[in-house]
């Protein structure tokens, strides 16, 4: 599984090394320490979780005089602190099963967007050649790569702050159908698209059409911020991960809510959670960390504006129209 | 409360800063936050937990191009990566209620060696009166200082890693009396002295004598010992905390533990928490930062080894004496 890496290791002088992989890999690692250390390398494994290419530990490896080798996530142009080998990780998968099951709604479709993140991108040609053998034709967008927001690489890849490859062919498909797990993903798309978003769980095989979803989001969203505009207290949250540091559009959003007379604070974190923050008596937070973290609101128990929202504080607020 | 710290912050030209406290301080961080940020800085608030001197944001300073303001610690010696203000904080505390009202148990002991942590240091002159007034005579040790694990600096003061206040008057002592919070700093020093421990809490005022847990522990270190000795994988815990770093300890800990025929995997954290080695499969613990976690032991649910127990795997098994 691990071939490309070992065999890159080899070449390298035997050597210290950080080992990191995320969540779903830890199970793993272990066993992936092991044969490295075989090669002759000192292996420290990296305990924190990792939530992809964003959250790079190459600060710890500087520190302990190690090279990085992370390992799930594409590479997507960081300038690390400490020498890097990314090693990409991709299961097999047979979508097929789960797509004849899924048949009769997908076939509802013409076109559809096919979807997918890194460790399940196998699977979409498979999918790709199944779905069209059943009449439904498949398009992969291609990630437009190289800007800002541009991270994912690979045809129909998506990440959670890199939809490129789905709104590169929304006007292309009928719908798009994400394949694989991780719902945020999907619902990041539901809020940037217009078109009908499916996702085919690939843990329980089942077909959910997310695109109901899209009026309670944007409800949501647009609670959040008609709270915002009446609230006092905000606190601007920054996350230290290489890939997500921003303090100064923090220090520009802090600002600009001052001019609207708030009481801002910026609030430091490596992983934001909720429990970091008790105690702190704020009725805002503004995230300018991984774009993902404002959909999983029920954990603040506090309303999580993104940073283009605070714009909107400056509408007024909106009557009743009987007014 | 904050006078010397403003004082100091007076001084420096406008500078961006990252503030640190202690998570007693956390409901508070907002107002010091605005008290700093008043005298034309730009203040940063680091979220994440603070257990200590030990555990010094300064790479995230650095890398926010700001000076840390640590509140709550007492500098012990580091050497940061940032420009690093220390401002102590003490709690005015009156211990005398509390005093009186467990008169009959504390005049059992003709000497106690009074203790506390930082905060509440200053009402340790109070307590001293007092229980002398009451014909109880009270001793300050004063803490080693200087070397390796020689932290505290001030009469009475104990660290979670350094109770050298204490243990150089164990011998003029009945009993030692911790005045204050946070439980087990006490436990520390229960198995490293022979004299009763008494602690005075002061959130519940309650007087508790924790003589009696001497045995338990030890009791739960020897079993802890005899697992070890019959498991296989062992997983030894590394911080990244400045003032916890010890990786090299963790390498020659992994050397000694091989020639054992153990696994060994060397685990890197910021903050060690069981949750983030969930699924990994290892039977035995070894910690390699803050001493007073491996008291800590439910949270883990398996065994936290002391580096220095490491070479107790070398002795033979106990048999039973019927053998």
């Amino acid at each position: 599984m691990l071939e490309k890496l070992l065999e890159n290791l080899k070449g390298l002088e035997p050597s210290r090394i950080l080992l990191q992989v995320p969540e779903g890999l830890k199970p793993k690692v272990l066993e992936f320490a092991r044969e490295i250390e075989k090669l002759g390398h000192e292996v420290f494994i990296s305990a924190e979780p990792c939530f992809g290419s964003c959250d790079l530990r190459d600060r710890e490896a500087e520190k302990l005089g190690a090279v990085l080798v992370h390992i799930g996530h594409t590479d997507f142009g960081l300038k690390p602190e400490c020498r890097v080998i990314w090693e990409e990780y991709r299961l097999e998968f047979d979508p097929k099963p789960y797509l004849e099951q899924n048949l009769d709604v997908l076939k509802r479709y013409k076109t559809l967007g096919l979807l997918s993140t890194l460790q399940y991108l196998n699977s979409l040609q498979d999918a790709k050649e199944f779905l069209e053998s059943r009449g439904v034709s498949c398009h992969l967008g291609i990630p437009a790569g190289g800007q800002m927001l541009g991270k994912a690489r690979y045809p129909g890849q998506i990440l959670g702050c890199d939809l490129t490859a789905a709104l590169s062919i929304q006007n292309l498909v009928d719908a798009f159908l994400f394949l694989g797990t991780g719902r945020f993903h999907v619902l990041g798309l539901v809020r940037k698209t217009e078109k009908p978003v499916l996702m085919l769980d690939f843990d329980s095989g089942k077909l959910e059409d997310l695109t109901g979803e899209r009026e309670r989001l944007e409800r949501i969203r647009q609670a959040c911020i008609e709270e915002a505009k009446g609230s006092k207290h905000f606190g601007i949250l920054v996350s230290t991960k290489p890939g997500q540091f921003r303090p100064e559009l923090a220090v520009k959003l802090k600002k600009k809510l001052e001019e609207l007379g708030k009481q801002v604070w910026i609030l430091v974190f490596d992983e934001i959670t909720p429990e970091k923050i008790l105690g702190m008596h704020l009725d805002i937070l503004v995230n300018t960390a991984c774009p993902r973290l404002s959909e999983d609101l029920e954990r603040f128990e506090k309303p999580v504006l993104e940073p283009e929202e605070v714009d909107r504080l400056f509408e007024k607020p909106q009557k009743p129209s009987y007014e």
